[in-house]
């Protein structure tokens, strides 16, 4: 019996499909058919076309297509999670076409949510790219900040630092003076530098005084505030100093943590996201046979 | 010879105009014609539809009407600045009708400015409205934070919280929960309270996660951003316990703050702000003739 399946990351605007034979990719791709994208009723069809591309074979998917914006809700498994409470937990959306949970930290203090992340994270530490005791950091619209002991997610923390950025460009006063590009240069340094101040409120009003007044050049303020929003960010998590924080992400959102997360005084691994997806979809699919 | 004349508050979305004689004020009104609702070059227009209602008077503004987006930049005095140092630096846009200059922050650590608060705060100490020696807080879009000196105004910080709150409201993902009444409540008591861990893009994330496994009842997530944000800007001020704040706000923001400033460890004491904004421009109308 082949072990063949097709695996797929399903987001809220984009989605990633594999089709995972033995553990390796025989093929991929990535669309922007996000949960958002598909039509009521639509996510049978959609399956369906994955199948024409990729083979009639069993569906295993993560990601918001498990919400109840998704297709079918496969509910959470609350914090301690492993491997194998995800994999007993999955849920049929309908015969051979399985969903993932997502996770939750729910206690009296605090609650927080993750819904396909936590695939990534324990795949990391499943093919051994992240250690068994961890801090794992997933960049994105609501950043990730997992704790990995003994291979169990045992508590996260979700900041929504990149939804923040893109509210503030889009539809703040300061928006206007952020067109420039974001990198790792200079002024993301001064706003990582600047966010030692924790006082996140005045410090983006200074963006608008420093440009009233001369002070900044053009194209420079959207470094600054992304400097401004990571190194806050970092700065809340990183509360001990030289803690290695492994890092699932590529890009630029790479080079942005790397760079705040040492300028803050940690130490960033990068680890390969898709490679952790895939082992941790294959770990998952396997566990349920 | 009367020394009667009219003054206006014009700020970017709305404006107040007051007839003003020996200090006191004859009459007022408060419309929503603010700078931005000022079809260009009509700003002259304007002045003449107020002095037919006030009366042929000499006209003396504060407010965004000074700034590059209004009729005539007025410019910035900078820090430290007195009322008499505003006075000597008011600009004629026509003859006859005079502009308040704003006030800015401009060393090389940190800039700011402000447009048409200065008068309010300048004009509460010149009403023995507020001490000599102050911190003064007006609540607001952007929320100004003056420090006093021997009556002077010597430095000040912008947050910009009341934005925030609004953008958060009309554009993130957690503004469809934002639906509620804010008040100074228990959920917005909760949120002051949540603003010590310093961790704003973690809190406001976790509105969602509290609504996805509903652990906050609908209608209460409001007030309690609102307290989060409101309780983030009052702990980076307040570093000093005991502080005294005197508050230039009335109605909900009045409250508002007053909690949080009382939550954090300090007092408030609110200051009637139209009272000061009249005994500011008077003392200025008096200083330039």
């Amino acid at each position: 019996m082949s072990d063949a399946f097709i695996a797929v990351d399903w987001g809220t605007t984009n989605r990633r499909a594999y089709h995972i034979d033995n553990g390796h990719v025989v093929s991929s791709e990535r669309d922007e058919m996000g949960v958002l994208s598909v039509p009521p009723g639509g996510f049978p069809a959609q399956v369906a076309a994955l199948r024409d591309r990729f083979g009639s074979l069993p569906v295993l998917m993560a990601g918001m297509v498990g919400s109840n914006r998704g297709w079918y809700d496969a509910g959470y498994v609350a914090c301690p999670a492993t491997i194998e409470i995800l994999a007993a937990a999955v849920v049929e959306s309908e015969p051979g076409v399985s969903i993932v949970p997502g996770v939750s930290v729910d206690t009296s203090s605090r609650v927080d949510v993750m819904r396909g992340e936590e695939v990534q994270l324990l795949g990391a530490v499943a093919a051994g790219l992240a250690p068994m005791d961890a801090m794992i950091c997933q960049p994105g619209t609501h950043n990730k900040w997992a704790t990995l002991q003994q291979g169990a997610l045992i508590d996260f923390t979700t900041a929504m630092t990149g939804e923040m950025f893109a509210v503030l460009k889009a539809h703040a006063l300061i928006g206007s003076e952020m067109g420039g590009e974001v990198d790792a240069d200079a002024s993301f340094d001064a706003g990582v530098a600047a966010s030692a101040d924790e006082d996140l409120l005045a410090a983006l009003f200074g963006v608008r005084a420093a440009s009233v007044l001369g002070r900044r050049k053009p194209g420079e303020a959207a470094a600054y505030v992304s400097g401004l929003l990571i190194g806050s960010d970092c700065r809340a998590r990183l509360r001990q100093s030289r803690q290695t924080v492994h890092l699932l992400a590529d890009g630029l959102l790479s080079r942005l943590y790397t760079a705040a997360i040492t300028s803050v005084g940690g130490q960033a691994v990068v680890v390969d996201s898709h490679a952790s997806f895939v082992a941790g979809i294959t770990r998952i699919r396997d566990l349920m046979r």
